[in-house]
């Protein structure tokens, strides 16, 4: 029998997934269990979108071009000016949703062996990806007695090694939540110029933000035209994860040659989402606006009632809908998987992530758990109630 | 400036953008060129599945399992075994497009330098893959003599270097049309079993075939299980190339163990795409009996249309929709480009790619060209009638 990579053997597996038999096993018992361990949304995708499908006048679902409908990307590029990142359609490729654009991003800048340098804690998926393009991330740790600000420029300079070409942010955060300020933005810009690095923002979470601005794109800062790549997505803005339409937005031609070539071996993004995508553009400011306020008011349900716990510390966060609680506890993986498997109040429990999953420095996050605000303030209030009353009773409480 | 990666610079460019332009020129100065040159059909997607989106009842478009939707693993399940391809929904994992179950079986079953074999010509986007994945091409080399028959086994045992892991086939063939008759696959199978290698098979043309049966999948041939792992695709099976929604099905469950990693990492295949891939298959017999109706017709106008041009060679495929023609020409590149820089024929002029691009061994290919006959018979026999005249007035004629 032939072996498998050994790649294919290094891909890290998903740090929910392992939850999941006890999540199956706690509804099998009849247990109510409140998701709040994925960023899938529940808010409905906006009816301009899913009604362009439903009018799909098309009769050969041909391929589009590699690089995305010119209609679509045109449209993109007047959506991105109208949150002040001044880009041409030119300098978009739509891409299968933001993973691929942060695959051909990684596989377009970095070489095998090569470094980037990430902030702990972030999206475990980047492990993924780093792996499939054989790269290496090198963490700095942010810390969430400091509301998991962008650490300081010292300890990413003490980072940077001769195989380092790259820094990756996410702004807002996953899974923190934290919205970077201008101040901190302006010293990561100054770095990479000085240090020739790339920077990658994944910034799928811009317009989730609750103080009145939109997160900081990495593309208005000055002089980083050669060093800045957004990787974007449709998934979270308009809530339609399943449609898989992202984008790699940059004024580096090179990477932009690069990437396209990547993009034209795989042919096409799909073209029923970008239909819908497109359409999606229309989706009236209201519908933000609603949003917002609405997972406004979760994440203070979310953020207060926890912090009301003792031993609980939970920053409230500026951006996306996850927020990270330290709890005062032995081990978050034992935690939540005792909240599935041995615990209920009055008949629910709650699903979490441990948050070890998204630290790549081993034994970190052993007392924190991310939680995604994605349903309706009811179920965060039982969440809330669950988290209380399961941290009296968990036999490995501290 | 911060440079781009090696494997970025290395990624090959499509064979057929860098006629484009010209092809852009043709048309700017009035000449109606025909696209044989891609394999995107103008057969209509069916109703059913256009259908399906047009009713689409979700409000949220949520993400898949990243494995595919269940009732469309199962559906597809009840399909493979309609065509005697005995799997259950389990061996099934769903892709975004046959493109990514061939990076999915790449990455899977190779590191970095291992070596996959490869009958040349051979569809050029595995050149990409290839890259992207960091592993070797061998070719060996089918001739257009033989109808682009599989090599004799001796070829390939010759290939064969420590770093072999993988042999790769496409059947029927793009670009040659060839569908391997039984004996062939019976070969390569006692192949890969004594040297212990994966059988990847690229079988997204399986329907096309003119004969009155299917191509023969390798999860047909007995004492495989371990080995054989078919790439497959919904693009042109129901010419819905621009869904996205391919699968890797294979019964060794290593591979699908490593796979499904990849694939929890960019999360969910398109959710809209399966939709209608699912509905899809509802398709009525009928559909194909018509598109295979329609296609011979194509084949049959193309072929022997070339095949009467004095010192033209054109073998008649066994399946998909392309043939190559080997003609009395110095380069096959200048005469592509030739074509639509310098040549009409009653206005019309022909879009063609050149078969340098489908082979890994340098100076192979350079007096044959690719033609998917995609379009109507009218439209097929006028690119005949270009081809004709152009090669009594084009210079490099030999």
């Amino acid at each position: 029998m032939p072996h498998i990579s050994a790649k294919g053997q290094a891909m890290p597996d998903s740090p929910i997934r392992k939850l999941a038999p006890f999540a199956n096993a706690a509804k099998a018992r009849g247990t109510h269990v409140i998701h709040l361990n994925i960023g899938q949304p529940d808010i409905a995708t906006p009816d301009v979108a899913l009604n362009a499908v439903r009018n799909l006048d098309r009769t050969v679902l041909e391929y589009s071009p590699s690089e995305g409908f010119a209609s679509y990307r045109e449209r993109l590029a007047e959506y991105y000016n109208s949150v002040d990142v001044a880009v041409t359609a030119e300098e978009i490729l739509v891409t299968t949703g933001g993973s691929e654009a942060l695959v051909f991003a990684f596989m377009s800048c970095l070489d095998p062996g090569d470094e980037v340098i990430i902030p702990e804690p972030f999206y475990a998926n980047y492990n993924g990806f780093a792996t499939l393009a054989g790269i290496k991330i090198v963490p700095v740790t942010a810390r969430i007695e400091e509301g998991f600000a962008l650490p300081p420029m010292e300890d990413f300079e003490r980072a940077i090694s001769s195989r380092t070409k790259a820094i990756l942010i996410c702004n807002p955060g996953n899974p923190t939540g934290t919205k970077y300020p201008d101040e901190a933005m302006e010293a990561l810009a100054q770095l990479v110029k000085s240090r020739d690095l790339f920077l990658f923002a994944d910034e799928v979470y811009r317009e989730f933000t609750y103080d009145g601005s939109n997160a900081r794109s990495v593309l208005t800062l000055p002089g980083l035209d050669d060093h800045a790549i957004v990787v974007d997505s449709v998934s979270k803005r308009y809530s339609m994860c399943g449609a898989r339409v992202g984008a790699l937005v940059t004024r580096n031609a090179a990477v932009r040659q690069a990437a396209m070539k990547f993009a034209m071996a795989r042919l096409s993004p799909p073209t029923l989402a970008q239909v819908a995508a497109e359409a999606a553009l229309d989706t009236p400011d209201t519908y933000f606006d609603d949003v917002r306020v609405s997972y406004r008011q979760r994440r203070d349900a979310l953020v207060g009632g926890l912090s009301s716990i003792e031993g609980v510390l939970c920053p409230s966060p500026g951006g996306a809908f996850y927020a990270v609680a330290k709890l005062p506890i032995d081990d978050a993986d034992a935690f939540c998987q005792w909240m599935l498997e041995s615990f209920d109040h009055e008949g629910s429990t709650v699903m979490m992530a441990p948050n070890t999953g998204f630290y790549a420095t081993p034994g970190l996050g052993k007392q924190e758990v991310r939680l995604a605000y994605v349903l309706e303030l009811e179920e965060i209030e039982k969440a809330v109630a669950c988290v209380r009353a399961g941290l009296v009773t968990y036999p490995g409480r501290k």
